[in-house]
């Protein structure tokens, strides 16, 4: 059957040679429409290298094209791009319309009927060939014979040429127009934005008119078999009496609408034609078996008879995604590898947060960054005091800070999201923000923050103060004024099921990055495979605890500072224990105490003089001790290991508090083996001396208890001197775990709360490909993980090898780090479904050779 | 001649067998003096396998050795340790002596003198070997018989035991009792302390004792020819009548002096015993030329007869040590090489700075970090304006401060010294100081300083107050209370002739860090190779240009900031013509704009105020944009290349600066090829884009002043991602130029300005090994700078290498850059010569095998 018609286009049947990569995807898909015997129209295909050809002028035959579409051809002509979501110009239906077809069309369908058909050609072939004003265009929206005549002078006083009567002149003109819009700038750049490849080609494909207007029941309508938003099955779409091709989406509801389905409001397609009902129903069904993809169908009825011109796969949330794939792999039309592989990792977010309504309004005042996804409504605190306090009153509340610190914690507890004018992707708000799974947005540099007056004042001008009512939407990293209609997540059995198969596929672990008991039960709602990283410093900041803190910082002598430590400890032992039991046996990994001690202290005149009261010191003297503790680069300064070097008795009282916990928990459970990481070690010294007081309390712990308990002692590899002395530095260590965050920091000498003043212009200027807080920079940093991995496994071949920064979550990371031979991931609860997705695509589009 | 007379001891013969690594340094000088046919009495030696097994109770057959000294033998014993300065227990003099002896000598020498011998013996032997309190027996210093007695029965009561009279029981108890000193604790610390190996042996040698009391002309004296602090040629020593051992060199002036040389004081042995003096004067010539070394010799004079005891290298200075290696090399004693080795290349900074007298005294009120050699005596100054104010008026003045910032330049400038009471050995004050060559002590945490009352307070409660006189001793970290003796800096022939034959020896280049031009004039005399480093940040700290910066912080467009810059262009023009003429084209390599902004800014309420007067803005505009501007970690901040990105009009101004003066100083002189250098790179692409500018900038300059000029552009490699990515950096560099203060911090994760607060436990716990900052890490930071050179080069052959950091100067590092294939190390002025003479000994110590 298959016509060769010249090089170039091909007549679209069952057996031409038509291929998406080389006629785009809308061709492919409606040859496989044609071969599942659906009633398309004539139709072929201009192959990418002759829609090029035309855009530098070398036209195909169009006689022998017009040929095929018989003796006073009508066609439209629509794109074709390798992938739909690269886009494409617009459709033109009507081709081949002039003056002659339009007086016969008048006797066959009526003089309306005709007007209408040659007045759309004109309009779109006046605004896509001639470039005119859409608008002058728009006023001819009846189709009376004066439109008509108006229409064709508006044409020839604009251009100074009669409008086209030549079928063949108005199509070399169209394709011409089409081929030329691809290649332009914008539709570059807008394509290249989706993925496109810079010499991403365009095929089109030129089809038969089915003319939706007629004597008999005529029309033109889109249906579909399942909603794009919940993906529920359920039939969805709309029909138009006297359409043509997507009219019935755009034109008003008060025009001659006939339902689809059975509608108390009036005539449907189900009642009226039901035999194109049913035929609907049945290619619905064989798009789904045979296409294995739940479709969007456009179809046109002509004088009763039913004509398929197109379907395209039906747009979706990412939600309804997860639900038609599980679907489809439940009913065994695709493999549960294919389910998986169809849902982007980084989607999962819209699932696992309250989003705001797509359909609903928007009215931002601010534009930041987007630091943790999902959105929230509620009034505004400036302070985490009164985020507690609105919350116990039971009121949603947004906490604005200028950024936040260790102290504001329990207020984003209490807050249902946060908005920072400073700070980055990295910054304090952002990382705890995601670790709670609360929508945040930070860098909102638009925003003026008057502390004194409490207001916060937009760009546009608009004040917002304490109790106004405003959203978030972490997705994208907008502040909004009022209320907003919200999507719940959904943790659905779709989701549920499509994460278990995922982990049937995983060959990486992954835990979570979970430092309290609410985010250790996030965790195991996720299914982490343990804690990854637990930081122990938030478990200082309550105020019974950072009184007795602050003791000890205070304190002149190792006894007072252990005096003080020992009110912590029962207090520390109780985190422990409830997080032991909350993990029921699954490793914690648990960070002793890393940042720098003056972050506990206060800030202003009168915290220090309260501070001076409970110490019952004079205010110079802690005056001056704030002072000496203050750093210019507490990044860089004394903290983490160094700390626990020449501050001992933190990390004695911490040992102490998880191996008692761990004889406690042990007793109520399954045996806990904790594991213990040294934050930023740069030598092996550090460790050996760590270790060595570890070891010691241990000892101490197992005779006063009469307990036996096994632990693991291991290293936070966090600055590149850490990865380059691996080889030595793991001989002491069971576990070395990559923190990126602070690797990046250290590799780039890049402050992740300062690199937003700048960030922005760089990756915009292409200086860094991608925020490197954001994205694992694989040159830099990546080759300080490859170096650390193999200098430690080179001399401890039992290392267990890990991520634990910010990165740990993100698809790249992850496969770098299985690349590498990592043994897991960490990263907050809420990353955890992505990363076991991204997992699972890895192992199934790159199994491991020695994976048996 | 050689008598071996038993395994364990060997008398000195001219052929024996002895060798320094086993009997001592001090045997195998006697030897020499030996065979240069000096007097010396008969000596044996004990070797280090002896002495060891005297020390575990194996002792050498002690009849056999005493009958080689005769029927009564007196002799004495010294130390021999491998090198003299490893140090030993002291000599013990006249062991033999006891009742019978004494009687006889009563008739030979006289009752007083025979007292005199017996008691002194009596001493020695009861505190080194009876462990008796030196204080009970200092009281026998007259030498009658009473004295003798008493002494006798203080022994016996104090032990249950009579003295012993037997010769052979005394020496094996003296030699029992150096053996165990050798090996305790404290001897064994002391001498590893000065680079001896931990199992360094202790030799001892046994001489027979002259006894330099009798009838004729009798007594011991010391004796060189050299003076040990300006290392002039000069007889110098003492002489006492009646004396033994080193007694000349202790006892009080008031005893029998006969001096050295003809003295209108008192009789001389030049004139008394014109045939000893003549021989001493031969010995002294023999020690120089065969010995090859200027050497102090003991001799004693019995009955007019002469003998040498021994022979130690004259104690000196190290400008004296210079002096003499230059007199010993050109007298053609050493070669020009070994000379050149014989001054440690560290000794120089002795010579380059005025040092405190060793001589005087000292009352140090504080202890600190030494940061900057050399010492100075000043009144106290407490902020930069007064120590200008003072130096306006002529007084020298010590700048005291918390700690300093740029701010504090001039007034350094004006200071004699620096005294901080925080910051490490690579804070702003050390490294500004270092530059300048002035004596710093940073790190003094033991003062408080009161801003408010203007006091300084130390440990001991003394105060100091503005005007106050203080010294400071920055070679040894020391602050001293009011003014101390000093000695100038020792810059003449021997100085210069060092460093020439050291140049002539060099096989790698030695530039200075120069950013004024005094430094540069510094950098010329001390004959660096060009400027390795110019700064140029502190051309903005003026009066009259900070005020541009500001205005240039402060706009809004990049319109304004031009046009504040442009008035600053002029400036930085004749900065750097000024550099370019002094450097008389050598290279320059100037730095572009490194800190961040914020750094210019004022900080107080009332600077903040000045700065909105002056730039006519409300104070709430400037204090919001100041705060907009501060960072948390201001060294990982918005600086360097960040700022040459996103504010590019400062690095264009600054370039167009460099080639303006580089035509205006090219018409002047030799031609000028300036280097200009890109600070903080971490991505390659910083490099393209701040080329393609100043590029543009050069063009436009070659046009405007129709000029030609050559320049080179390069890169500071400061991030450990610049140094992993060098590969493709050094594509668009022709040379690169490791930043190690900072490569240290960031491959450490370490603030150079916080690390003071726990660097002095790192070390001392040995968590490391030295201070990174002090010297190179080898291992890691080391390892960085060769991964970046390799791949620098592999991708650039003609790559230019070099290291600007602190550590330039360093002898560790020099010998690093040279293995790794630098062309040049870049360090402060007043470190060049060392730099020059470390490079000197490499070349000499190990040759390249490409040299030809």
């Amino acid at each position: 059957m298959q016509k060769e018609v010249s090089s170039g286009f091909v007549e679209i049947t069952p057996t031409a040679e038509i291929d998406a990569k080389r006629h785009g995807g809308r061709a492919k898909c409606l040859q496989r429409l044609i071969r599942l015997d659906m009633p398309v129209p004539r139709t072929i295909a201009l192959d990418f290298g002759a829609v090029h050809g035309v855009s530098a002028g070398d036209m195909p035959d169009l006689d022998q094209m017009l040929t095929l579409f018989g003796a006073e051809p009508l066609v439209s002509v629509r794109p074709s791009s390798e992938d739909p979501d690269w886009g494409g110009p617009g459709a033109i239906l009507n081709i081949g319309m002039n003056d002659a077809v339009h007086a016969k069309l008048c006797k066959t369908h009526g003089e309306t009927a005709a007007n209408a058909l040659y007045l759309r050609f004109i309009q779109s072939y006046a605004v896509h060939v001639g470039r005119l004003d859409p608008d002058e265009f728009e006023i001819f929206s009846s189709p009376t014979a004066d439109a008509l005549r108006a229409a064709l002078e508006l044409y020839e006083e604009e251009t100074d040429e009669y409008f086209p009567q030549d079928p063949k002149e108005q199509l070399a003109e169209i394709l011409r127009s089409m081929a030329r819009a691809w290649e332009g700038t914008t539709a570059r750049l807008l394509r290249q934005a989706k993925g496109a490849p810079a010499d991403a080609g365009l095929g089109l494909v030129v089809q038969k008119m089915v003319l939706g207007v007629g004597q008999g029941i005529c029309g033109s309508g889109v249906i579909q078999f399942v909603n794009g938003v919940t993906g529920h099955r359920e039939i969805r779409g709309r029909y138009l009496c006297k359409s043509q091709g997507r009219d019935a989406l755009t034109e008003a509801e008060d025009r001659d609408v006939m339902y689809l389905t059975r509608d108390p409001r009036g005539r449907s397609i189900e009642e009226v034609l039901p035999e194109n009902f049913a035929d609907l129903l049945r290619y619905g069904d064989l798009c789904r078996t045979r296409l294995r993809e739940e479709m969007e169908i456009e179809f046109t009825i002509e004088n009763d008879e039913l004509f398929i011109l197109d379907a395209v796969r039906v747009a979706r949330a990412e939600r309804a995604n997860v639900r038609i794939a599980v679907s489809l792999a439940k009913d065994k039309v695709i493999s549960r590898e294919e389910a998986v592989l169809r849902i982007p990792p980084r989607a999962l977010t819209e699932l696992l947060h309250s989003q705001i309504d797509p359909e609903g309004t928007r009215d931002a005042f601010s534009h930041g960054i987007a630091a943790s996804p999902g959105a929230a409504t509620g009034k505004i605190v400036f302070n985490a005091r009164a985020a507690q306090a609105m919350a116990a009153q039971g009121e949603d509340c947004i906490l604005v800070r200028r950024e936040t610190s260790p102290e504001d914690i329990r207020g984003m507890h209490a807050a249902k999201g946060i908005l920072t004018i400073r700070g980055g992707i990295t910054s304090h708000a952002a990382v705890i923000a995601r670790g709670l799974g609360l929508p945040c947005v930070v860098g909102a540099g638009d925003l003026v923050l008057d502390k004194k007056k409490g207001k916060l004042k937009a760009a546009d001008g608009r004040e917002f103060g304490e109790g106004d009512v405003i959203s978030i939407d972490g997705s994208v990293g907008e502040a909004l004024a009022g209320a907003v209609d919200m999507l719940p997540p959904e943790l659905g059995d779709s989701f549920q099921t499509l994460m278990t198969w995922a982990d049937s596929f995983r060959d990486i672990g992954v835990r979570a990055n979970a430092d309290t008991p609410p985010d250790a039960r996030n965790a195991r709602m996720f299914a982490a495979e343990g804690i990854g990283l637990c930081r122990t410093e938030h478990m200082f900041i309550d105020d019974d605890r950072l009184l007795a803190m602050r003791e000890m910082i205070f304190a002149d002598h190792a006894e007072d500072r252990r005096a003080a430590l020992d009110r912590l400890l029962p207090m520390q032992r109780a985190d422990f224990t409830e997080l032991f039991e909350i993990m029921q046996g699954q490793p914690v990994c648990i960070r002793l105490f890393d940042p720098p001690l003056h972050e506990f202290l206060p800030h202003g005149r009168e915290g220090l003089r309260e501070l001076a009261e409970a110490l019952d010191l004079p205010l110079r003297d802690v005056e001056r001790r704030v002072a000496g503790l203050r750093e210019f680069n507490p990044m860089l300064g004394m903290r983490g290991v160094r700390l626990g070097v020449t501050v001992p008795e933190i990390y004695d009282m911490q040992a102490r508090a998880i191996f008692e916990a761990t004889i406690d928990a042990s007793n109520s459970g399954a045996p806990i083996v904790p594991e213990i990481m040294i934050p930023l070690v740069s030598a092996k010294r550090e460790v050996e001396i760590v270790k060595a007081r570890i070891d010691a309390v241990a000892a101490a712990v197992r005779i006063e208890r009469s307990a036996e308990f096994d632990y693991r002692l291991g290293v936070m590899v966090e600055t590149p001197r850490a990865a380059l002395r691996a080889g030595e530095i793991a001989q002491h260590a069971s576990f070395m775990s990559f923190g990126t965050n602070d690797l990046t920091q250290m590799t780039y000498g890049l402050s992740r709360d300062d690199a937003g003043r700048f960030m922005g212009e760089y990756v915009a200027q292409g200086v860094y490909e991608e925020d490197p807080f954001h994205m694992l920079d694989a040159d830099g940093v990546g080759e300080l993980l490859q170096i650390g991995a193999d200098r430690g496994r080179g001399e401890n071949a039992d290392l267990t090898l890990s991520i634990c920064g910010e990165h740990g979550g993100n698809p790249e990371s992850i496969r770098f780090c299985r690349d590498a031979g990592f043994d897991y991931v960490s990263c907050s609860p809420f990353r955890v479904p992505v990363a076991r997705l991204a997992a699972a695509h890895l192992a199934i589009t790159s199994p491991r050779a020695d994976n048996v």
